[in-house]
């Protein structure tokens, strides 16, 4: 919610550089990505008699791409990256960068990894982009804007309501989820769920946006794997905690809800653990 | 294997006219589907209330867009589709149809479900399409042809060998994976494997036909549901068979592996359920 109070504070030139710097940074690592995804170096017999490991070389080379752009168009910012650990800015914004979220997806060949770009202010997440690169869609959040780009056109992301928690479709990447007390924490929500899925990495953050699905619970995260998300789903009208309803930039565990009611359902539940 | 040993009885005429009447019943299931998929009849408030469902809407019209495109192109020929049941034909070829595999996937928004398109002949699977509309991705195999159309052009499809059990990737759609005793048996196996992956439905063999993993394992499917993996995965060189090793084509337990040597590790695990 940090978006919605922070962005009146950023001129509208402002607002636009920023926008443009992401979707740059985005389309910087979607080119790179793409070089290494389902390539001939993945899954192959010389993956490991090459002595190379093609997801790292394309997590690295998405990283220096992505701060390539940012450096040229902002070279005050701050960054902070999955790979490269932080640059220090002078500006009170910071770049937070995960090149590839979902390595485990991008190994197996689903498109359901993501490049994730955000940006912070002091007071949390200002924008997002989550990027997946093999569909050509990028969903963006932040500066009053919720949009998705995708291979069928453009449309607003905008989260549903008035779906109740015995109605709700709920995801996490892992069955496993985080510790066995966080996993039954998990599994006594889903429980109360129509139907629970697995395996979408950071897509399952852009499904909650864009209207499709109602909650993402997870454990364990990074700061840089749900600063984007986040920022996305506020921009969509969504809400994201950790699971004491505190704030989630900061990564651990994750509740990201369509609802204000259905955020209630899940942190009764979850705050047990 | 089927479709390596029937083939050669089917003049290129044939084989063309087959192939072409494939890929415009996928063509036909693509545009019914992308119609509802992510549309504002799903996953709204109003859903219930208009009392319709919006999944079976798809699934049903893009059957019947399917049949019809049949009809009109091989008259002759048989079809069994999940919707509309059994036509009987004259040539000795059924087309099988399932116009959406994995509506749980297409419920919430994922783009890992698939329109299935197979061509049966006496001795089995001849032809088959795995087609993902919204990617715009199309897995074929048969009549010697193994071949991705995607939306970063064309590539022929080969799985990929020389992966031992504890390198390899397995995927299946739901951690439970049938009955508790074929779950176990699953687990069993996954515990032997590096990387384990959940909800991709039919897109997971379209991944191993493409090279990127290395066993799909399942319970309970249908032979609408197996029968074009198969052929898309045999004429990519794999395997699949049921759990003692005898025909998947009439769905159940089903092993779909890159290798002899895959195959035999997990057929060694999993028939003991």
């Amino acid at each position: 919610m940090t978006a919605q109070t922070s962005f009146p504070d950023f001129a509208p030139a402002l607002r636009a550089e920023l926008i443009a710097t992401a979707q740059a940074a985005a389309d910087a690592a979607r080119q790179v990505t793409l070089g290494y995804f389902r390539g001939a170096q993945l899954g192959t017999e010389s993956k490991m008699a090459a002595g190379f490991d093609p997801v790292t070389l394309a997590d690295r080379g998405a990283e220096q791409a992505m701060r390539a752009v940012i450096a040229a168009r902002r070279p005050e910012d701050g960054i902070l990256g999955e790979e490269f650990g932080p640059k220090e800015g002078r500006t009170g914004l910071t770049w937070v960068l995960d090149p590839i979220d979902g390595t485990r997806g991008f190994i197996s060949g689903t498109p359901t990894w993501g490049v994730l770009v955000a940006l912070r202010g002091p007071e949390g997440a200002l924008l997002g982009v989550i990027d997946q690169p093999y569909i050509g869609e990028r969903f963006l959040g932040g500066f009053g804007l919720a949009r998705l780009d995708g291979p069928h056109g453009s449309r607003p992301l905008r989260v549903r309501t008035g779906v109740g928690l015995d109605e709700a479709v709920i995801f996490t990447t892992f069955p496993e989820v985080g510790s066995p007390a966080e996993g039954r924490a998990f599994h006594d929500l889903a429980r109360r769920c129509r139907l629970t899925r697995y395996g979408m990495d950071c897509y399952a953050y852009a499904l909650l946006a864009a209207g499709q699905i109602d909650l993402v619970v997870e454990a364990g995260l990074q700061s840089y794997d749900i600063l984007a998300p986040l920022a996305v789903i506020e921009a969509a009208g969504g809400i994201v905690t950790d699971w004491r309803g505190g704030p989630a930039h900061d990564g651990g565990r994750v509740i990201a809800a369509a609802s204000p009611e259905l955020h209630a359902a899940a942190l009764e539940i979850l705050s047990l653990a």
